[in-house]
């Protein structure tokens, strides 16, 4: 995220910090309203709406309806807009390599336990994984169109498949050498594999 | 499971049926046991004697301890044995291919649920993630080891990070078109890359 949590604003004795609990309200009215409505039913207006809070506070402390998204729902350790400006940066037949060094250089910044808690929300509830189904969808097929490649939801589910494939057994199920092997190995490892489901031939 | 629930010896007025007793004690074991001393470190005795019946009957009922890991913990619907052999059956470069089918029809065949159930009691458990390591591990270990490759062990990981990560695409995520592709179509587009996992080239 762009804003940390540190919050001065506002602090008195024996009462929380005003934006704290502006910020706190926002989750938990995102969690609502996102499971309520999915991703894309879901419009910023309403969540402040039910947090009882200006819109704008969105912006403040979330950057965007996918800042908020990220943190209140799906607990990327990252803001999606950002890593998506990043991995546009560079040669199409390194995006592979790009995406697969950056999910592990975040989740392992996170310490892992990020992935293993998005995954859990995922399948205790149905909703979250309606929820992260739109969001993941959204964010690949906006990588994948831009190559020009066909077949752009099929190559979209199947680059998914390896990067939460490539989660589970780092964070989750934790099999060796997987588990602790340095992130530029997998990247030499993985990346072709991801580059084929977005760019390759793939036989269909 | 070669064997299925269906019971009838010593089922009397009042009660419950002396077999399925006996099955559902052992499952209750094996659960038990697993999570105390993982897969490695569990024995047919240990579970038949915490379960109080012969360690014939894990024969019996599950065919052997695999067969009762995989009612009792994992959830397969299939018998880990059974699926090795069958997999084992076919030229090398298409092993790939063989194992994407594999999997796919047998979590088709039951629903889908399966896996959802196997991935939750994962993540909602530490032990369970020891255990399913233990086993797939063992499981890719056996059939890459067999192909003369080099790296087994990550290998092995590599290869089950792109089926569990179809699975949950496929299965808990439910992301289209992947959820509901034909399973011969995910062969086309998913076995090329499981077979680099296998035998192909890591570049490392």
């Amino acid at each position: 995220m762009s804003t940390d949590n540190t919050e001065t604003t506002g602090r008195r004795r024996g009462r929380r910090p005003a934006g704290q609990d502006t910020r706190t309200a926002l989750v938990e009215a995102a969690r609502a309203v996102f499971a309520e409505n999915g991703y894309e039913g879901s419009t910023v207006r309403a969540i402040a709406a039910r947090a009882g809070v200006d819109a704008a506070m969105v912006n403040h402390w979330f950057g965007s309806k996918e800042g908020l998204f990220a943190d209140a729902v799906l607990k990327l350790p990252f803001s999606p807009l950002e890593l998506l400006e990043e991995l546009r940066q560079g040669p199409d037949e390194e995006l592979g390599q790009r995406i697969v060094r950056a999910f592990l250089t975040r989740w392992d910044g996170a310490g892992g336990d990020t992935f293993q808690a998005l995954i859990r929300s995922v399948t205790g509830h149905e909703q979250a994984g309606t929820v992260l189904r739109d969001f993941f969808q959204k964010f690949f097929t906006k990588l994948i169109a831009a190559l020009g490649s066909d077949q752009v939801d099929l190559r979209t589910t199947l680059a998914a498949s390896q990067i939460i494939g490539m989660g589970m057994i780092r964070y989750v199920a934790k099999f060796e050498p997987l588990a602790s092997t340095e992130i530029e190995t997998m990247v030499v490892a993985v990346a072709p594999n991801v580059q084929r489901y977005l760019t390759g031939e793939l036989g269909l």
